[in-house]
């Protein structure tokens, strides 16, 4: 006896991840009796969204030109490519202010349990960016996760084949890290890769 | 150097209860790069329910109508008044097959920390609603909760004020409950309030 139109949207807010129908219930009541608004200003920011939003020709991110500013920046280092997965590691890295290359955002991972294979991570793209003749440096800065290593270790793999030369970022205890508080598996690594001084 | 429709949309969907900035950027990612045509749907389900829901004018829940299917049943005994904080409450004692009267639907509790009192809650309309002539008997059924409780005896003052006889679902043990598993303030209401056999 609940409306088609109740119905529907609580079915439609299922979408969101992490979002099951206890929640998605809790979500359109929510919306429906005390915020209206917003909800409103939500369906109209997601319509827009998927209309103008497209991935960079070249770095693959989301943008809503052809090539996005970063990419058509002549102030930048185009012989340098940093490899992330997601645009908010891209922001984390331009928020170091220590790197003036060029980014490819994967939009991913490879994770095979997940059905994310090259083909799905549309490699070919990256592979196709990076030979394009301007990029002498790719450096990897996937996440130093089991996925992120994994992903790395593959794109590694294509790209020195290619005769691009490859990078990653280090491995170590973080700047400010205290031995006592840092991870015996990040200490360990610290140690194999040890800088001579 | 975000877009801003991308900047817009992460921002749009903090409305959703429990949603924060990082969480938000995940769904949008996700929506954009892994479900373009779920999020259409959503889109679209949110503007169409925005569109055609409104509040029963009797029971107060979402409906399409100007009074709801229920509430416009002659099967249903018109001199009980069940009262629900929920929709999803009216369709748990639904579920019972054992009650054929009608509802009012609060939409919500008295919460004086959240600033919903008896204005927000609009009890007026319950009120007018409860005392225009047809109802017998009010059962309080709001949870449990002491935001529920507190509700219950709230409206149990303003209903019998007016004449009306009210009555609360009964505390208990839970059917098929073992009292080694049941909280202690259960057992002890169970105590309060046994039944002379
Ligand atoms: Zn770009
Ligand atoms: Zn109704």
């Amino acid at each position: 006896m609940q409306p088609s139109s109740l119905d529907e949207l609580i079915d439609a807010l299922r979408c969101l991840p992490g979002v099951g129908p206890k929640s998605a219930q809790r979500m359109a009541y929510h919306l429906l009796q005390r915020d209206q608004r917003g909800a409103g200003r939500l369906a109209r920011a997601m319509g827009h969204a998927l209309d103008v939003l497209r991935h960079c020709d070249r770095c693959n991110t989301f943008t809503e030109e052809a090539v996005c500013q970063r990419c058509a920046s002549p102030r930048r280092d185009a012989s340098l490519l940093c490899v992330v997965e997601m645009p908010a590691d891209l922001a984390m890295i331009e928020q170091t202010q220590s790197y003036n290359g060029l980014y490819y955002v994967l939009m991913g991972r490879l994770s095979p349990l997940d059905g994310v294979g090259p083909r799905e991570l549309k490699l070919d793209k990256l592979l196709a960016r990076a030979g394009d003749g301007s990029v002498r440096e790719v450096i990897l800065a996937t996440n130093f996760t089991n996925e992120g290593e994994a992903t790395a270790h593959t794109l590694a793999t294509l790209l020195s084949a290619r005769g691009l030369s490859v990078s990653r970022l280090s491995r170590g205890v973080p700047v400010g890290g205290e031995l006592e508080h840092t991870d015996i598996g990040t200490i360990a690594q610290a140690l194999v890769e040890r800088r001579g001084l």
